[in-house]
């Protein structure tokens, strides 16, 4: 017979029915209460096992992590914790679970642990809460933007270009590592003889294949996998991570404030109306973990209630002038409490600046915009000031910044002359100033890093904890 | 004021109202007429100008690639080809684009040339057609599984295994080309050196990871970028390109070819519905296209009549034996017009047999299923003979292998003996392993080229054409 997912037994359609589960065992007690899982939900569906006309031999094998196969009749349940569970008439196991080996023990693992055993973690309550609100959340992207006209543009992974400047590139090739690699006269490397005929690397930003695009088709995004080859061994980043980097003709910054602050409401509330047990579950682990810190460090809002201030609050919108005034001000500043004083104008914010601002001062989500053109990238729009560019971040309470996005220069002089000043190869983007030459518009973007809003959105703290298999600095394993 | 999409406005809601329309000019006649497009639709909305009333300085700048501003109202169309147009009162250039160097001119350009300007190829009908259909089945990807419950789940692109064995895999590193990587003491690379520590690639495929993941949350999907390097110089390889990796606990290879055949249906469905407009312009275009073929090498139909006939009529399933027998009784096998000639059980079917079975002999998409172990991967079930394994291929006309799948072995012992007899280092899959040594079950799982499909669906017949920036070999531009 067809099996009927654990989701759907739960909602109790199948009453009285004669029905088939499949799934994992999580727990198995008194020889009689099985608690199965089969990943379309958080919830287990109880198995009651008749154990006195049930071979000793069968039930010894009915272990944590077993696959088994039930069918029996779902009847509303008598315990407590659940509304239906199955009685069982027959049980198959599938595939057994040695207890002595299996690492997934019913008992609560370190995070590193679970790390080391990422191909088993998902089998958690808090990995399958997390990766499928990880995946709804991705849908929530691709449904905002179809329903509003972008396209969705696959950006290439592979490019030829190291001009973009948004971080160190890892590169690709075909070559030998061991010398043997093909040479030129002057004894550089012969790119021309690598796959691709020349250098290239993994990409860092599909934003300026994304402009071309969006000055054709007008509204466009990507969201794929982007790659950063720094040593940085932190708890938000990682050398593989997904963006997501909407591209919009004929939108100024301040349109794009606005794109960005109602895509990321859109999505946060999607997750909370599509994931209430999830997010339940991965609220009460958080209070659980939270219950070891000091109480001065502990969050100030349960999960779902950040999430729900999050929909509810204006994202606070401050110019860096302002933004360097608060900081100048500010207690921690003038105590020489932070590591880098803020003392003039012009000064790139650091991660603990940003956060006093988020986290103390504003106590809400925070877009700081203009920034100084020096400490942003070359294609931002200059500012009539001539000192600061179209820029914006937006900054989460325990995430930091969370979306970096601006206005782009479009005026192709001005471009050019920004690129000459800064050496890059205007031959190697000879394409992208084509934009500029040829029916140039305002327009303007930005990234969000997809693993940061599924660190908010799931409460969990190190984004290792929020992708399948992370890659970081000396870690690629599965 | 703000503005509003041409889509929107060739729907009538804004009729006689005063409007703002904003996007690049493709044509300008009689010093009147502006077709204005702006990658909301493939279609333009006509600006009709007062030209007596506009200076001459100014109409000079309405060429095309030029992006405007246009004020003016909205009212029904007296002439052909459209319902609504801009009676103009107010015209702002927004950025030049001087025609004698304007690379898109408003003629016809070959294929060739326009993947030479990938960036700007984007601004013809064609290939904002194709890119549009593009991103809709993409989301018809998404909704399709989400709907259904199946969980999206991003594989690791940066990959430690090379055991997948796919294909040639791209080197991801960080050490240099020029012999000076750090040596072990026996002369190899020290890898140990490398970002990873170890030695990394581009992924080939995300199905292992997706076994584990299937094996937890039931049912998964992966759609990222996968890589070859190979040197297939052909119209239907890159060696960049996404798939599209569904995997499901407690399916046998029947549910496996159920799943795929309903999967690509809905997905061609879902654009045969919402792009209407795209898709007749593409119908046109191969109908024009195919004039200069003899008339033997033409379709025998119609892009739509195409679509539907896959909509409206099951896949073919056939038995690779089957397909053998046919083969070796074909009259291009007894006329030896095969270059690879049939002639017993066991040959690995070239491209000339699979497309003389779906186009010539059964005249309908086909999937063939239980193929000789010894020319299928290592993970696939092997059958009750010991000399098939539960594999599947989808075939398509005009296109080739568009699906490849099949059952998972699921049993540790028979996976682990497949292993040791082909060299794959177990140590490095010990975490496949575990997904059989615990809980394992019956799974199964296929692979879609996302390309392939967006040909099909687009009549295109060279890849390079289907995505926006085709990487090949000896080619990484943009």
């Amino acid at each position: 017979m067809k099996h009927t997912k654990i989701k759907e037994l739960l909602s109790g359609t199948n009453a009285l029915q004669e029905v088939n589960v499949k799934g994992w065992v999580r727990t198995f007690r008194n020889k009689q209460f099985i608690a199965v899982n089969d990943g379309s939900t958080i919830n287990n569906i109880q198995c009651v096992v008749d154990f006195e006309n049930t071979p000793d031999e069968l039930l010894k094998r009915i272990t944590t992590g077993a696959a088994i196969s039930v069918i029996g009749t779902l009847v509303e349940s008598k315990g407590s914790g659940q509304n239906y569970e199955v009685q069982v008439s027959k049980i198959e196991i599938l595939g057994d679970s040695d207890p002595e080996k299996y690492p997934m023990q019913p008992k609560k693992h370190s995070l590193e642990f679970l790390r080391e055993n990422a191909h088993l973690r998902i089998r958690t309550n808090a990995f399958g809460a997390i990766m499928r609100v990880r995946s709804v959340l991705a849908f929530a992207v691709h449904q905002y933007f179809q329903e509003r006209g972008f396209a969705y543009v696959n950006t290439p992974i592979i490019t030829g270009s190291d001009a973009e400047g948004a971080g160190e590139m890892f590169q690709v090739t075909s070559l030998p590592l061991d010398g043997s690699a093909p040479r030129n006269e002057d004894g550089t490397i012969n790119y021309k003889e690598d796959f691709f005929a020349k250098h290239t690397n993994l990409t860092v930003s599909g934003q300026l294949e994304g402009e071309a695009y969006a000055m054709a088709l007008g509204q466009i995004y990507t969201f794929g996998p982007t790659f950063r080859a720094e040593n940085s061994n932190t708890s938000r980043h990682l050398a593989e991570f997904w963006m997501i980097e909407p591209e919009v003709a004929f939108c100024d910054l301040d349109g794009n404030m606005d794109l960005a602050e109602d895509f990321i409401k859109y999505v946060v509330r999607y997750a909370v109306e599509k994931c209430p047990d999830d997010l339940k579950f991965l609220e009460s682990r958080l209070l659980e973990e939270e219950k070891s810190k000091p109480a001065a460090e502990r969050s100030e809002m349960a999960l779902l209630e950040k999430l729900n201030f999050v929909l509810d609050n204006n994202f606070k919108r401050v110019s860096y002038t302002e933004a360097i005034d608060i900081l100048k001000a500010s207690k921690p500043n003038k105590n020489k409490k932070f590591q880098y004083i803020i003392d003039e104008w012009g000064a790139d914010l650091q991660s603990e600046h940003e956060r006093f601002l988020v986290e103390k001062h504003f106590k809400c989500p925070v877009i700081l915009f203009d920034y100084p053109a020096k400490i942003k990238a070359f294609y931002m729009r200059l500012n009539e000031d001539g000192k600061t560019v179209r820029a914006m971040d937006i900054l989460f309470p325990g995430i930091g910044e969370i979306v970096g996005g601006s206005q782009r220069e479009e005026r192709y002089d001005v471009l050019l002359e920004k690129m000459q000043a800064l050496g890059i190869d205007e031959k190697e983007l000879y394409w992208y100033l084509d934009t500029r030459k040829f029916g140039s518009a305002v327009h303007s973007g930005f990234g969000l890093g997809f693993e940061r809003l599924v660190l908010f959105v799931t409460g969990m703290t190190n984004i290792r904890d929020v992708i399948p298999f992370p890659r970081t600095p000396q870690n690629a394993e599965f």
